[in-house]
């Protein structure tokens, strides 16, 4: 189940990056007629440079670690598989990450330190490195300018649809593109469910302003439907400037061409985070949550957190019940000191459900079931207190959600 | 669905208590043959000492709002009704409150302000004051020494068994007892599943004593199945000291009387907090997390809870899937700083399944499958750093839980 139409757009091909993918089997269930591409090899050339962002979880698993010592590198290829996420495999892990870096390295003649690795899927079992190995050649044969919509698919694990989000932009008569995919879909709090992201874009930006750049965007977007630390073991987000376009190079984190970038590059996460919540595991709503009249975005957040981690507001979302008491349950948990809950409002979409302590004067239930029967709504919060604000999204909690976690095995 | 067997003990009488219940319709819904007492009034001799710790929820209810007020009064009566939690429910809330005590203070012939009101149920309707009014001179007619079974089922809402305890304590060739209920099973994370709980003792406890005691007990106990700051708005546990034990009065937090009742609350407390966990809404499974080796409690505390609100950790709990993996990715993103994955070891009771990063080589899934496919256990979890410890206490998710929060209103 998935919330909506989030249908893959067109995936513009971004000048210098192919992409290539394959089925190594690597949950070794052996080749059927309906096996998804499981491996997914993407390069650019030597003149790219790369950001990337990655979990914070102590377990982190054995290719974010290796990405993380080579992000210096001047990284020429990704090689990513759905199936196994190769985390807490010790050492053992450490080597079979680098044995398949080592494989694609070997058959595109190029040093196995610029090839980054990345997994997804199930945690302790160790990587089907043979497998893997064996498919490479395929992934490489398969490479292609065009491959985006294969490689979202290559990508995904309990997902149940590919996630894109692609634009070409003008500017001064020149055209630059930036074409990005993501997965990840257990999304109560998504600790676990392994979230991937992989953006490009034709231009050519020095790697400080592109890791500023990605650091800034994914703040506003994949961290606004997590928790901060609350990562799982793989969490990677990884963006690359192929520098193979004629626009000049960015070099610094200022002037007109940066700020285009910077705010298409926002969007275009925006967009793959949204995408990832709205097909988030048994999710039947996408809901935004807006903190407004803060202090500071630091108890935006908590209230906004608050509210979208509660599993009472989720299962009333997913019963499409204006229980409006459980969300100022929400409120008055969060811990926000010396909240003052007379002047606290609430609103679903325009319609005021709270104030003065207790439900809105105008508020009917009709008038709340309303938005409750909208697939996409917006609980909106106004604390009384500032002008901070903070916007986080989330799902609700359905059967779905349990019988996804309590029969599948991530 | 709850999990094991968890009868109603003996309940002994407390002299000095008396417990009435009646049936006032507080949900509006008539009566029928079925139909639950949903009030309870427990009177006190005016000797009698009493304490209480209430939520901090910042949205609190009119009646915990008296409660505060008061407990300086020498409380005479508590007064408790189910199914509306007169919650978000403004200045007509406290208004509402104030006059049920007066109709109970009125035919007990008792100051108001030593009646202290407790609602559990629905949030943000009005309290029906007037069936409650007319069901109370019920209630005082049945009031009995004997009335502690009755008692635990009037105060349930989702609930589905009556929770208790009780001991009689010998002492220096003279007895006292202590008896309790509770109500409480949203438990996920308790964040609005109102906790209740009246403890009583029949020894005479100076006032200052009877609230460090069962702060202490509380906080060993409730606030071990649940976390500081996420509480429901009308969390309360009261411990009242009849006085009318023959046995010297305790004035100060010292000696061996003291202790001895200290602890056997303490007992008391923990039992009543395990009733309610293993109550659980849709619970299947009773998990108690056993945090060891931390540099403090409060490390300890953060893990623990890190497990017990994974919902993927969860979720595998109920399907007794024994998933080490997503315990491990719950123990990596609690934020302890420095935390060393090489370090930790994991157990499901005494079945070692994590060591030095990875699963451990002893570890085999059969052994792992026939500690999860019981219906009570222990997570252990060794953090390497110091001697700190902590336990706390939660359940599985379960479709019985979405089920129970998507379709019922509470």
């Amino acid at each position: 189940m998935a919330v909506g139409d989030f249908p893959l757009p067109i995936m513009h091909p971004v000048p210098g990056v192919t992409l290539g993918t394959a089925f190594a089997d690597v949950k070794g269930k052996g080749s059927t007629a309906d096996a998804k591409q499981d491996l997914l090899l993407v390069t650019f050339p030597a003149s790219a440079t790369v950001a990337g962002v990655f979990t914070q979880n102590a377990f982190c698993a054995a290719p974010v670690t290796l990405c993380k010592q080579n992000l210096a590198e001047n990284t020429q290829a990704w090689l990513v598989n759905s199936g196994n996420a190769n985390a807490c495999t010790g050492a053992q892990g450490l080597d079979d990450a680098r044995a398949t870096c080592a494989r694609v390295a070997e058959c595109l003649g190029i040093a196995a330190e610029v090839v980054m690795p990345f997994s997804t899927g199930v945690i302790g079992e160790p990587l089907p490195v043979a497998r893997i190995s064996k498919a490479i050649p395929a992934a490489i044969a398969n490479l292609d300018e065009y491959n985006w919509p294969a490689a979202a698919r290559a990508i995904m694990t309990t997902d149940t649809r590919p996630k894109g989000a692609s634009r070409l932009v003008e500017y001064q008569g020149q055209q630059f593109t930036i074409t990005g995919i993501s997965k990840g879909a257990g999304m109560i709090k998504p600790n676990m469910a392994t979230m991937l992201a992989y953006i490009a874009t034709d231009l050519s930006i020095a790697q400080p302003v592109l890791q500023s750049i990605l650091a800034h965007a994914a703040d506003c977007s994949f961290n606004r439907i997590t928790i901060d630390g609350d990562t799982s073991t793989n969490d990677s987000c990884m963006l690359v400037a192929t520098g193979v376009n004629p626009l000049p190079a960015i070099n610094d984190a200022s002037g007109e061409l940066f700020e285009l970038v910077a705010s298409h590059i926002n969007e275009v996460l925006v967009e793959l985070a949204k995408a990832i919540i709205a097909d988030g595991e048994g999710a039947t709503k996408l809901v935004s949550v807006l903190v407004e009249e803060g202090t500071d975005s630091a108890e935006c957040l908590q209230v906004a957190y608050s509210i979208c981690h509660s599993p009472l507001v989720k299962t009333a979302l997913f019963a499409s019940d204006p229980n409006w008491g459980r969300i100022v349950a929400a409120i008055g948990y969060a811990g926000v000191d010396g909240l003052d809950a007379d002047l606290v409002r609430v609103y679903l979409d325009d319609v005021l459900i709270v104030e003065n302590g207790g439900r809105a004067v105008t508020y009917t239930e009709q008038a709340g079931q309303a938005v409750m029967d909208k697939d996409q709504l917006q609980i909106r919060v106004q604390l009384g207190r500032g002008q901070a604000q903070e916007i986080v999204w989330t799902t609700d909690l359905s059967h779905g959600y349990v019988t996804i976690n309590a029969e599948y095995r991530t």
